[in-house]
Protein backbone atom coordinates (compact mmCIF):
# COMPACT_ATOMS: atom_id res chain seq x y z
CA UNK A 1 0.00 0.00 0.00
CA UNK A 2 2.44 2.42 0.62
CA UNK A 3 4.17 1.99 -2.87
CA UNK A 4 0.54 2.40 -4.03
CA UNK A 5 -0.22 6.06 -2.32
CA UNK A 6 3.15 7.03 -3.62
CA UNK A 7 2.44 6.39 -6.72
CA UNK A 8 -0.65 8.34 -6.84
CA UNK A 9 0.97 11.22 -4.82
CA UNK A 10 3.78 11.55 -7.28
CA UNK A 11 1.80 11.36 -10.34
CA UNK A 12 -1.18 13.67 -8.96
CA UNK A 13 1.86 16.13 -8.60
CA UNK A 14 2.33 16.27 -12.42
CA UNK A 15 4.43 13.58 -13.67
CA UNK A 16 2.75 11.96 -16.27
CA UNK A 17 3.25 8.32 -17.08
CA UNK A 18 5.06 8.91 -20.22
CA UNK A 19 1.93 9.57 -22.41
CA UNK A 20 -0.04 6.03 -21.91
CA UNK A 21 -1.57 7.72 -18.36
CA UNK A 22 -1.48 10.69 -18.64
CA UNK A 23 -2.79 13.12 -16.00
CA UNK A 24 -5.06 16.10 -17.09
CA UNK A 25 -4.71 19.48 -15.42
CA UNK A 26 -8.40 18.83 -13.89
CA UNK A 27 -6.80 15.65 -11.51
CA UNK A 28 -6.83 15.80 -8.34
CA UNK A 29 -6.95 13.53 -5.20
CA UNK A 30 -6.21 10.07 -5.85
CA UNK A 31 -7.09 9.60 -9.01
CA UNK A 32 -5.36 9.33 -12.43
CA UNK A 33 -7.41 9.76 -15.81
CA UNK A 34 -6.65 8.38 -18.78
CA UNK A 35 -6.21 10.52 -21.87
CA UNK A 36 -5.47 10.46 -25.74
CA UNK A 37 -6.91 6.69 -25.67
CA UNK A 38 -9.29 4.75 -27.43
CA UNK A 39 -10.85 2.21 -25.28
CA UNK A 40 -12.42 -1.02 -26.68
CA UNK A 41 -14.53 -3.23 -24.54
CA UNK A 42 -15.43 -6.54 -25.56
CA UNK A 43 -18.15 -8.51 -23.57
CA UNK A 44 -18.96 -12.22 -24.33
CA UNK A 45 -21.70 -14.53 -23.23
CA UNK A 46 -20.75 -18.46 -23.68
CA UNK A 47 -23.15 -20.60 -25.52
CA UNK A 48 -22.14 -23.18 -22.40
CA UNK A 49 -21.54 -20.33 -19.53
CA UNK A 50 -21.35 -23.21 -16.83
CA UNK A 51 -18.65 -24.88 -19.13
CA UNK A 52 -15.41 -24.39 -16.88
CA UNK A 53 -13.26 -25.87 -20.28
CA UNK A 54 -14.62 -23.08 -22.44
CA UNK A 55 -14.44 -20.36 -19.95
CA UNK A 56 -10.34 -21.57 -19.28
CA UNK A 57 -10.09 -21.75 -23.24
CA UNK A 58 -11.36 -17.60 -24.41
CA UNK A 59 -9.60 -16.31 -21.38
CA UNK A 60 -6.28 -18.23 -22.55
CA UNK A 61 -7.23 -16.90 -26.01
CA UNK A 62 -7.62 -13.45 -24.65
CA UNK A 63 -4.15 -13.85 -22.88
CA UNK A 64 -2.04 -14.38 -26.04
CA UNK A 65 -4.52 -11.84 -27.90
CA UNK A 66 -3.77 -8.77 -26.05
CA UNK A 67 0.42 -9.24 -27.06
CA UNK A 68 -1.25 -7.64 -30.71
CA UNK A 69 1.60 -4.78 -30.45
CA UNK A 70 -1.07 -2.09 -31.00
CA UNK A 71 -2.51 -2.57 -27.63
CA UNK A 72 -1.31 -0.62 -25.09
CA UNK A 73 -2.96 -1.44 -21.80
CA UNK A 74 -5.33 -4.31 -21.51
CA UNK A 75 -7.75 -6.16 -18.66
CA UNK A 76 -9.51 -9.10 -18.94
CA UNK A 77 -11.97 -10.15 -15.83
CA UNK A 78 -15.41 -12.01 -15.15
CA UNK A 79 -18.38 -10.57 -13.76
CA UNK A 80 -17.66 -8.89 -10.59
CA UNK A 81 -19.56 -10.04 -7.05
CA UNK A 82 -21.26 -5.84 -6.82
CA UNK A 83 -24.75 -5.53 -5.54
CA UNK A 84 -27.34 -6.54 -8.04
CA UNK A 85 -29.36 -3.65 -9.64
CA UNK A 86 -31.79 -3.47 -12.26
CA UNK A 87 -28.71 -1.19 -14.71
CA UNK A 88 -25.84 -3.63 -13.30
CA UNK A 89 -25.21 -6.25 -16.15
CA UNK A 90 -23.47 -9.27 -14.60
CA UNK A 91 -24.78 -11.50 -17.23
CA UNK A 92 -21.87 -11.86 -19.28
CA UNK A 93 -18.98 -14.49 -19.07
CA UNK A 94 -15.57 -12.59 -19.56
CA UNK A 95 -14.74 -8.72 -20.07
CA UNK A 96 -12.10 -7.93 -22.46
CA UNK A 97 -10.56 -4.67 -22.28
CA UNK A 98 -7.86 -3.21 -25.23
CA UNK A 99 -6.57 0.26 -24.95
CA UNK A 100 -5.08 1.74 -28.06
CA UNK A 101 -3.29 5.13 -29.18
CA UNK A 102 -5.52 5.50 -32.19
CA UNK A 103 -8.65 4.39 -33.71
CA UNK A 104 -5.98 3.68 -36.99
CA UNK A 105 -4.35 1.29 -34.40
CA UNK A 106 -7.56 -0.10 -33.71
CA UNK A 107 -8.44 -0.95 -37.11
CA UNK A 108 -4.81 -2.39 -37.76
CA UNK A 109 -5.58 -4.66 -35.09
CA UNK A 110 -8.87 -5.94 -36.21
CA UNK A 111 -7.55 -7.38 -39.40
CA UNK A 112 -3.79 -8.71 -36.93
CA UNK A 113 -3.30 -12.07 -37.99
CA UNK A 114 -2.99 -12.86 -33.93
CA UNK A 115 -7.33 -11.23 -34.04
CA UNK A 116 -8.31 -13.30 -37.19
CA UNK A 117 -6.70 -16.54 -35.75
CA UNK A 118 -8.21 -16.10 -32.58
CA UNK A 119 -11.87 -15.41 -33.95
CA UNK A 120 -11.67 -18.35 -36.07
CA UNK A 121 -10.37 -20.61 -33.18
CA UNK A 122 -12.83 -19.35 -30.46
CA UNK A 123 -15.62 -18.01 -31.86
CA UNK A 124 -17.80 -21.38 -31.64
CA UNK A 125 -17.70 -20.92 -28.20
CA UNK A 126 -20.44 -17.46 -27.36
CA UNK A 127 -23.37 -17.07 -28.75
CA UNK A 128 -23.06 -13.20 -28.09
CA UNK A 129 -20.33 -10.45 -28.41
CA UNK A 130 -20.90 -6.73 -27.46
CA UNK A 131 -18.35 -4.48 -28.32
CA UNK A 132 -17.94 -0.88 -27.08
CA UNK A 133 -15.48 1.63 -28.58
CA UNK A 134 -14.83 4.91 -26.88
CA UNK A 135 -12.42 8.04 -27.43
CA UNK A 136 -11.70 11.08 -25.20
CA UNK A 137 -13.69 13.63 -24.42
CA UNK B 1 6.51 8.38 -28.65
CA UNK B 2 10.46 8.04 -27.39
CA UNK B 3 8.96 8.74 -24.16
CA UNK B 4 6.22 6.34 -24.53
CA UNK B 5 7.93 3.91 -26.01
CA UNK B 6 10.36 3.92 -23.39
CA UNK B 7 7.76 3.50 -20.50
CA UNK B 8 6.60 0.78 -22.19
CA UNK B 9 10.04 -0.68 -22.26
CA UNK B 10 10.82 -0.15 -18.98
CA UNK B 11 7.37 -1.94 -17.42
CA UNK B 12 8.01 -4.76 -19.71
CA UNK B 13 11.17 -5.50 -18.16
CA UNK B 14 8.81 -5.93 -14.80
CA UNK B 15 9.46 -2.58 -13.35
CA UNK B 16 5.27 -2.75 -11.96
CA UNK B 17 3.58 0.58 -11.74
CA UNK B 18 3.58 0.79 -7.98
CA UNK B 19 0.47 -2.04 -8.09
CA UNK B 20 -1.97 0.34 -9.98
CA UNK B 21 -1.04 -0.59 -13.32
CA UNK B 22 0.89 -3.99 -12.68
CA UNK B 23 2.82 -6.48 -15.35
CA UNK B 24 1.52 -9.94 -15.43
CA UNK B 25 4.14 -12.73 -15.51
CA UNK B 26 2.79 -13.50 -18.99
CA UNK B 27 3.51 -10.16 -20.75
CA UNK B 28 5.66 -9.80 -23.49
CA UNK B 29 5.94 -6.89 -26.03
CA UNK B 30 3.98 -3.55 -26.31
CA UNK B 31 0.95 -5.07 -23.32
CA UNK B 32 0.48 -3.41 -19.93
CA UNK B 33 -2.38 -6.03 -18.23
CA UNK B 34 -3.81 -4.26 -15.41
CA UNK B 35 -4.09 -6.79 -12.64
CA UNK B 36 -6.13 -6.51 -9.05
CA UNK B 37 -8.61 -3.79 -10.27
CA UNK B 38 -12.50 -3.86 -10.17
CA UNK B 39 -12.95 -2.04 -13.42
CA UNK B 40 -16.71 -0.31 -13.38
CA UNK B 41 -17.99 0.84 -16.69
CA UNK B 42 -21.15 2.76 -17.12
CA UNK B 43 -23.08 3.63 -20.41
CA UNK B 44 -24.99 6.32 -20.33
CA UNK B 45 -27.93 7.12 -23.50
CA UNK B 46 -29.51 10.64 -22.65
CA UNK B 47 -32.86 11.20 -23.55
CA UNK B 48 -32.14 13.99 -25.74
CA UNK B 49 -28.79 12.72 -26.83
CA UNK B 50 -28.78 15.61 -29.66
CA UNK B 51 -28.32 18.37 -26.99
CA UNK B 52 -24.85 19.33 -26.66
CA UNK B 53 -25.96 21.58 -23.26
CA UNK B 54 -26.91 18.18 -21.83
CA UNK B 55 -23.80 15.95 -23.20
CA UNK B 56 -21.82 18.64 -21.48
CA UNK B 57 -23.61 19.05 -18.13
CA UNK B 58 -23.05 15.18 -17.57
CA UNK B 59 -19.36 15.25 -18.86
CA UNK B 60 -18.17 18.20 -16.54
CA UNK B 61 -20.38 16.37 -13.81
CA UNK B 62 -18.24 12.84 -14.30
CA UNK B 63 -15.23 15.20 -14.27
CA UNK B 64 -16.47 16.20 -10.91
CA UNK B 65 -17.26 12.73 -10.01
CA UNK B 66 -13.72 10.98 -10.65
CA UNK B 67 -12.33 13.13 -7.71
CA UNK B 68 -13.74 10.62 -5.33
CA UNK B 69 -10.73 8.87 -3.05
CA UNK B 70 -11.25 4.89 -3.79
CA UNK B 71 -11.40 6.00 -7.78
CA UNK B 72 -7.70 4.91 -8.79
CA UNK B 73 -7.59 5.55 -12.45
CA UNK B 74 -10.70 6.45 -15.11
CA UNK B 75 -11.88 7.10 -18.32
CA UNK B 76 -14.29 9.65 -20.03
CA UNK B 77 -15.63 9.23 -23.30
CA UNK B 78 -17.95 9.35 -26.34
CA UNK B 79 -18.65 6.97 -29.25
CA UNK B 80 -15.05 5.91 -31.02
CA UNK B 81 -15.55 6.26 -35.05
CA UNK B 82 -14.55 2.83 -35.60
CA UNK B 83 -16.37 0.49 -38.04
CA UNK B 84 -20.01 0.10 -37.62
CA UNK B 85 -20.56 -3.57 -37.55
CA UNK B 86 -23.39 -5.95 -35.75
CA UNK B 87 -21.70 -6.48 -32.69
CA UNK B 88 -20.33 -2.88 -32.11
CA UNK B 89 -22.78 -0.43 -29.80
CA UNK B 90 -22.34 2.74 -30.88
CA UNK B 91 -25.54 4.22 -29.89
CA UNK B 92 -24.66 5.42 -26.21
CA UNK B 93 -23.76 9.31 -25.41
CA UNK B 94 -21.18 8.79 -22.76
CA UNK B 95 -19.10 6.04 -21.32
CA UNK B 96 -17.55 6.61 -17.94
CA UNK B 97 -15.10 4.25 -16.64
CA UNK B 98 -13.88 4.14 -13.08
CA UNK B 99 -11.04 1.77 -11.97
CA UNK B 100 -11.25 0.64 -8.29
CA UNK B 101 -8.78 -1.43 -5.92
CA UNK B 102 -11.29 -3.49 -4.83
CA UNK B 103 -15.12 -4.46 -3.93
CA UNK B 104 -15.02 -2.45 -1.01
CA UNK B 105 -13.79 0.50 -2.67
CA UNK B 106 -16.50 0.14 -5.14
CA UNK B 107 -19.30 -0.33 -2.56
CA UNK B 108 -17.80 3.06 -0.54
CA UNK B 109 -18.09 5.11 -3.81
CA UNK B 110 -21.84 3.95 -4.57
CA UNK B 111 -22.95 5.77 -1.12
CA UNK B 112 -20.18 8.64 -1.44
CA UNK B 113 -21.96 11.70 -1.16
CA UNK B 114 -20.04 13.25 -4.25
CA UNK B 115 -21.77 9.89 -6.19
CA UNK B 116 -25.28 10.56 -4.76
CA UNK B 117 -24.89 13.99 -5.63
CA UNK B 118 -24.05 13.72 -8.98
CA UNK B 119 -26.93 11.32 -9.31
CA UNK B 120 -29.47 13.72 -7.51
CA UNK B 121 -28.47 16.86 -10.32
CA UNK B 122 -27.89 14.52 -13.37
CA UNK B 123 -30.07 12.00 -13.35
CA UNK B 124 -32.85 13.93 -15.70
CA UNK B 125 -30.59 13.88 -18.19
CA UNK B 126 -30.16 10.15 -19.15
CA UNK B 127 -33.15 7.58 -20.35
CA UNK B 128 -30.84 4.67 -19.70
CA UNK B 129 -27.92 3.48 -17.85
CA UNK B 130 -26.01 -0.15 -18.19
CA UNK B 131 -23.15 -0.73 -15.86
CA UNK B 132 -20.68 -3.83 -16.11
CA UNK B 133 -18.53 -4.41 -13.13
CA UNK B 134 -15.14 -6.47 -13.66
CA UNK B 135 -12.68 -8.30 -11.79
CA UNK B 136 -9.52 -9.93 -12.99
CA UNK B 137 -9.18 -13.69 -13.81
Amino acid sequence: MANRRDFIKKTTTGVALAGLVSISDTTMGGEVKINEALVHHVFFWLKDPDNKEHLKQLIEALNKLIKVETIKMSHIGVPASTEERDVVDHSYSVSYMAFFDSKEDQDTYQTHPVHLKFVEENSHLWKKVVVYDSVDV
